[in-house]
C-alpha cells in the first residue's frame, strides 16, 4: 500500500527518512521547513516533492503529515498547521507524548518514533531502524503499521510513558556511549596519541557487551575497585574539573552496581 | 623467534594471553597465581605448563616473565619472585610505571601492555590487540617488540606518561561506554521493555562515530539544547539520584563541548 506523505522538517531525521520512503514507493508530496533554502536540502535528495516554508496544507495531496522537528518546535507547528480533511499527522518525537496533537486540525494523529541516531550526510538503512507506533485509534494504528512496515520490519507499539522510558534510554546508549568516546578521543589528542589506537579496543568492548550483556562484559579498575589506579586517574584529569567529576561519578556508580 | 614464557597471574589478561602465546609458537613453562586451583584455570588452557604457587624461578626454564596482576598485587609480587640470571620480567598494566619493577630480581624489565578488554570466558583474538611496550634498554625493547610482533601485527612503543593517559583514554573508551550501555539496559528492564530493541542503535552510533569521529557524531537533546526533553529526562530519573546525577553531567559536558 502507497502513501502520499507531506514531510514537515528539515533537520537530521528528514534528511534520512525522505529517501526512505520514496525507496518504499511512497510519494513525498511536499516538504516543509521555515525557508525554501532549508526545504531543499531535503527536496533535492527525492524525485519530486515541493518545498514549501507555508503551513496551510489545505490543498495538499497528502495522507499522511508527518512532523520530524526538534521537541520544542513540535507543538508550535502542530497548533498552526492547516491540514486537509482526513489527514494523519504523526511526530517522530521519542519524548513527546501523543497528546501534544490534539489541537492540532488533524483528524487522526500518532506518534512514528524511529529509534536510530540520525546525522546529515551519513545515510542509514532503514531496514536497521526500529520503527516505534502508538495511536488512541485502533484503524488508525493499523494504517501506521502498514506504513511503518514497507519501510522497516523492526515494527512495535508502545505507550507514551514506555516510549519516553525508551528514549532515556537511547540517550545512554547512543547520545552518552558517543560522548565517553568524544571524552576518549580529547584524552588522545591532548597527549599526541593516535586516537585510533583505540579502535579494536571500542569494537571488541561493543561487540562484547551486546554479546554477553553489559553486566558480564564489564572490566576496569572501577569494577575491580582499584583505588589506586582510580585515584590517579581522576588526578590526571585534574586539568579538567568536570572531567575529572565524570570520571568520579561514573566509576562510583560502576562500583555500586 | 620464540621464547620460553612464564606467566604470572590468574586473570582475564592471562586467561586470553596464554592460548594466544603458545598458538605464536612460544613455550609457556608455568604459570603461577595465589592457589594451585588458579593457576590450572590457566594452564587447562594450554598444550603443556605447570601450575605453580611458589614465587621461587630460579630453576625456572623462562626467559620472559609476564606480570599479568592487577595494578594493586604488581608491586608486591614484583619485589618477591626469584629470578634467574638473565631473565626479562614485564608487567601488563596501563597505569603502573615501569619503575615499579626496579627492586626486583629482574635483569632486564619492560611493560607489555595489551590495549583491550579482556573477559574469561571470551576469547580475544590477538589480531585486533594494540600491543604497547616501554623499556629503558634499548636491546630489551628490541627484544620486546620481536616477541609482541609475533602475536599481533599492532605493536607501539610509548613511555609511562603516555601510557597512563592511553589507559584514561581506554577506560572512558571501553569501561564507560560499556557503563552507559548497562544503564540503558536497566532502563529497558525497569519498564519491562525488551533491550534488544536498542541493538540496531548502538551499532549504528558506534560505527557513525568511528566512521566520522565522535564530534560529527553526536545527536540528542543536549546537542540541541532541547532543555525540555533534558528536564523531562532528568525527572525521569529521579528514582535514583546518582543515575540523575550522571545524566546532569554528561548532558552539561555536551553541551558544553
Amino acid at each position: 500500500m502507497k502513501f502520499r506523505v507531506a514531510l514537515l522538517g528539515a533537520g537530521n531525521v528528514a534528511w534520512n527518512l525522505a529517501p526512505a520512503l520514496e525507496d518504499a514507493g511512497h510519494e513525498i508530496t511536499e516538504v516543509y521547513a521555515r525557508t525554501l533554502r532549508q526545504a531543499e536540502e531535503i527536496t533535492e535528495r527525492v524525485y519530486s516533492a515541493r518545498p514549501t516554508n507555508d503551513l496551510d496544507f489545505s490543498e495538499s495531496r497528502a495522507e499522511i503529515f508527518i512532523l520530524a522537528l526538534s521537541d520544542d518546535a513540535l507543538s508550535e507547528v502542530a497548533d498552526q498547521v492547516i491540514l486537509p480533511e482526513g489527514s494523519l499527522l504523526v511526530h517522530t518525537s521519542g519524548t513527546v507524548p501523543l497528546e501534544v496533537l490534539d489541537y492540532s486540525s488533524a483528524s487522526y494523529t500518532g506518534v512514528f518514533y524511529p529509534l536510530q541516531s540520525f546525522t546529515k550526510g551519513k545515510k542509514v538503512d532503514f531496514e536497521e531502524v526500529p520503527l516505534v507506533l502508538e495511536s488512541e485509534d485502533e484503524e488508525t494504528l493499523q494504517k501506521l503499521k502498514k506504513f511503518a512496515k514497507s519501510i522497516s520490519p523492526m515494527v512495535s507499539t508502545m505507550g507514551s510513558k514506555d516510549r519516553k522510558a525508551l528514549h532515556v534510554a537511547a540517550v545512554f546508549a547512543s547520545n552518552f556511549t558517543n560522548h565517553m568516546l568524544r571524552i576518549a578521543e580529547e584524552i588522545m589528542h591532548r597527549q599526541g596519541l593516535d586516537k585510533d589506537l583505540l579502535k579494536p579496543l571500542i569494537i571488541e568492548s561493543i561487540s562484547k557487551s551486546l554479546q554477553l550483556g553489559a553486566k558480564r562484559a564489564q572490566t576496569g579498575p572501577a569494577l575491580r575497585e582499584d583505588m589506586e589506579t582510580l585515584e590517579e586517574q581522576h588526578r590526571f584529569l585534574s586539568y579538567n574539573p568536570q572531567l575529572a567529576e565524570i570520571y568520579r561519578l561514573i566509576s562510583q556508580d560502576i562500583m555500586d552496581s
